[in-house]
């Protein structure tokens, strides 16, 4: 570890000694045993020790070494095995189940962590010369296999952590653009630019383990989205090292400068060279944050609801609405004290009763608003028009507020689960409005159906995370009982499932994960086999020596995930 | 001509009859004798009939033409003169230059119309596999050469006239989504939308000349940017024929599929495919559409003024600012009766005087509101107590509709300009908030050096037109006065001088008119040589063969307008 550089555990999602407790969540246990039929309170076997790895030694050749060495300093060097380890997989449960059972796949050989943009490009320069496969590290948190080498790399692997590049370098207000460097983590991020009273106002869930330069290279999208944009909104300007040359495009508003290059960049998971440094859209800190509650009786209506704030006059920072199941999940997930399970256990559920409602189906949805007090105020008040629209009803904001202090918790809930034999993990896609209720049902029923063929038992439950004005983004979380040892085989299964219904139902092969080499046998049908042809010319002709990132967005290594995704 | 298909003028903008008028603007003709010296209202000699061109024959082999025959009917294969010298150029005031003194340049051998997606495969693919040209053709107002084939082509050269593929083919009433064919000419795709009761809300200036694909292809804006976005926001899905092969985008609100392939296709102009069709956000037709006029003590203020309504949480339509100069012009070509010049030049001049202003320097601005009737009340609040923050006035609601009725009238003022030996033209370039004050000021100083140093008149005036989170367009207008033969040379310096300030003072080449040839020898400054690389690497890697419109966007073919590029 480098000091400075944040790292996550070798075995599991962010910050050693941070985990998900049920203990004071009294409804949890009986959620679980409900829906998947295991026990959490049950004893569980501990992590083995690191000691206990069988980890392969690294080629790099002492020249190469000598040259990284000479390059960045040997202190920033380095090659011991748990820095490798950790730099060998993202954080998708796959990665989680291999790293469990001692399947580090092809571990790289090194973990460089340059300092300067100079030193990215001798890297880059020394990397290309020998023949190198070169993969950049932001804060190791992709769950769609877009930092692991290619199984039976011949070639020496680098893995680049651009960790120590955290720094805010300008702002300028007048534009409300910062120039940042790309391995700066949200919360470090947010901080610095909080200091000066600016905001980016893009959250991701993986937030606190993410960086700048890793939401650009996957097209990331944050909770905020409504307002502030996806990355490729919000991303004006940028630095990425290729070899021999650097791009640099400017900040500018818009555009029309041919095929947009800097849209080309956004999402190239490291294909196209390493991204350094960037410019950002920032915005002044709103006088007034607000994240106000609602049920709707189903959520269907929670779904129309949210079309119609896009078509309206209204502008709201988020809107989420969750399905029946993940509404009980997250009421299960309420401590003893939390004025979400109490307010929905008294009046609220009594209101709800004389409605009439079926609480089995009822959907929780939580609608932010930014501004003065005045327009907040004013926003609310057509939101509210919109809900009650639909037969739903505002409970206020407290929940709300509850849900912004935990945002970032979930995925240390994975590890949790597979500590106790449950595969969880999360696929989004989005589709036009009018496909958006169709989808969502179909997953459900092709997801208990592979369940039944598998033998066993699983549940997927979902959220509208982002809204766009012709669709949305929708955000599935399943949980598969599993502990034997085809839990990877289990897993594959349920994602083929997922993807293939994506493509089947009108939607995309990720909104915001990005591709990586789990979602690349879905792009032909994504976005045409035409499409493929025109990314893959656009790599070949960058890259012809296939060093950068291979086998990543396009699969031309071995059959991965779903060499049979066609099948399911 | 194609029954069916509008055509402009072989020597000038837009149909045939339609001109501009000055008889009716009283004060026009000593606004142009002051700023640029010339009388506008001598005799003028008559544009030369089209049979005193020396047109080169076709050079179509017979083989070729055959199988455009059988492929879409011969009755759309045309190859008289004057379609095909309609087709040679875009309207940029450098092709009706060059076309008065009959240079014609390489003149297409064929037109071609088809009428189907089908019918444009066999078309691309037999042009393809003769090793002949391709050019697609929307309205044909493309002012950056990008409709041209490069001097001396000796290969067969097809012009693509899309203009039969003009349906809306359905609309997603859900989604607020509709497909539609890529040859429909504005006004055309607006009346189809209007009458179901939507828009596109798309207006760029070219709107009654132009088409959806031209759009596409050229990265195009509209006046009412600030609210339906640029058409890279718009397009959410398209269908382009490539050699062998036809790319499917379907419609998705966002997505993170890798590298855009989308925005890829957005600023292509042709040099990937043929786009066929779209579909494209719509919009319900708002209750309410206001376009209110606002005075400002200067342009400085104005734009500031723009700069805190994108940060504030007001959300216009539209917001437009003219430079004193431009003001000048609006005013100058009011109507005896119109309320423009009424309203100036009675009770808001005496106000302005009483406030101090020197009406040789105020700004007019227009600034739009959609949306139900409270919600432009609201909308009008906030910014109006944004323009009184910056010292402006606001003057109600005649002009802007004055302004809203003659919006698509300025192109054909160029044709009568050049009659009177006025060389008029424009160009437009975004950059962050901070710069936009002194790019204004530094290119009209720059160019009133560049006219002096050719011993010329000239004026150039501007308005900001688009704005965004962190800059706006500003959009250049120039007219210059020169009736010798060196017209094309005066408009190239003239135009150098333009684009490289651009380059110097933290601009783009272009904001919504594209690349073509023309803007072509300031990519490597305006997205670095690594920048122009990246595009040239998907270019050859598409299209090997250089068939699909080569040498735009990047240069490589003889050095054109800008070859000194660097000097000015």
């Amino acid at each position: 570890m480098i000091e400075g550089v944040k790292q996550q555990k070798w075995w599991g999602w962010g910050e050693e000694g941070l985990a998900y407790r049920y203990e004071d969540k009294p409804k949890f246990p009986g959620f679980v045993q409900k829906m998947v039929g295991v026990d959490i309170t049950r004893p569980v076997k501990p992590i083995p020790p690191f000691s206990s790895l069988d980890v392969p030694a690294s080629e790099l050749s002492d020249e190469l070494r000598a040259k990284f060495v000479d390059a960045i300093g040997e202190k920033y060097v380095q090659t011991d095995d748990e820095t490798r380890v950790v730099h060998a997989y993202g954080k998708g449960v796959r990665d989680l189940i291999r790293i469990r059972k001692g399947d580090l796949g092809r571990v790289p050989d090194v973990v460089l962590y340059p300092g300067t943009q100079e030193e990215v490009e001798a890297i880059v320069d020394a990397s290309v010369e020998a023949d190198a496969v070169l993969i950049p590290f932001g804060g190791g948190s992709n769950i769609v296999a877009a930092l692991e080498a290619q199984p039976g790399e011949t070639r020496q692997v680098i893995s680049v952590n651009l960790g120590r590049m955290s720094k805010v370098l300008e702002i300028d207000e007048t534009s409300g653009l910062a120039h940042i460097q790309a391995g700066v983590f949200g919360p470090d991020m947010e901080d610095q630019l909080n200091a000066r009273g600016w905001t980016m106002g893009h959250h991701p869930d993986s937030f606190v383990w993410s960086t700048l330069g890793g939401w650009i290279a996957t097209r990331s999208s944050g909770m905020q989205s409504d307002k502030y944009g996806d990355i490729a909104d919000i991303v004006r300007g940028l630095t990425m090292v290729m070899p021999g040359q650097v791009l640099q495009l400017r900040p500018l508003p818009s555009s029309s400068s041919g095929p947009s290059v800097r849209e080309m960049v956004l999402g190239s998971e490291g294909r196209l060279g390493v991204i350094t440094s960037a410019w950002v859209n920032v915005h002044r800190i709103p006088e007034v944050r607000e994240l106000q509650a609602y049920f709707f009786p189903t959520y269907e209506d929670g779904l129309k609801a949210c079309e119609q704030i896009v078509s309206s006059d209204a502008s709201v920072m988020m809107a989420r609405v969750s399905d029946p199941i993940e509404t009980q999940y997250i009421m299960a997930n309420g401590k003893k004290s939390g004025r979400v399970s109490s307010l929905a256990n008294k009046a609220i559920q009594k209101i709800m009763l004389q409605k009439g409602w079926d609480l089995e189906k009822i959907a929780m949805s939580f609608i932010g608003f930014e501004g003065s007090a005045n327009h907040v105020r004013y926003e609310k008040g057509l939101v509210g028009k919109i809900v009650k629209d639909n037969g739903g009803m505002g409970v206020g904001k407290g929940p709300g507020t509850l849900y912004d202090q935990k945002k970032y918790d979930t995925p240390y809930i994975r590890d949790f689960m597979l500590d106790r034999g449950l595969i969880c993990d999360v696929s989004e896609t989005t589709t036009p409005w009018k496909y958006a209720a169709e989808i969502h049902a179909k997953i459900v029923d092709r997801f208990a159906k592979a369940m039944d063929d598998l033998g066993v038992r699983g549940v997927v439950f979902c959220h509208l995370s982002h809204s766009y004005h012709s669709g949305a983004c929708q955000y599935f979380t399943f949980a598969i009982a599993d502990d034997s040892d085809n839990q990877e085989a289990t897993y594959d299964a349920a994602k083929r499932v997922i993807q293939q219904s994506f493509m089947d139902f009108h939607g995309t092969v990720s909104h915001h994960h990005g591709v990586g080499e789990e979602h690349s046998p879905w792009m032909d049908q994504d976005i045409s086999p035409a499409g493929v042809f025109i990314q893959r010319k656009l790599f070949e002709g960058v890259d012809p020596g296939r060093n950068l990132n291979p086998g990543k967005i396009i699969h031309d290594g071995e059959p991965g995930i779903s060499s049979n995704s066609k099948d399911a």
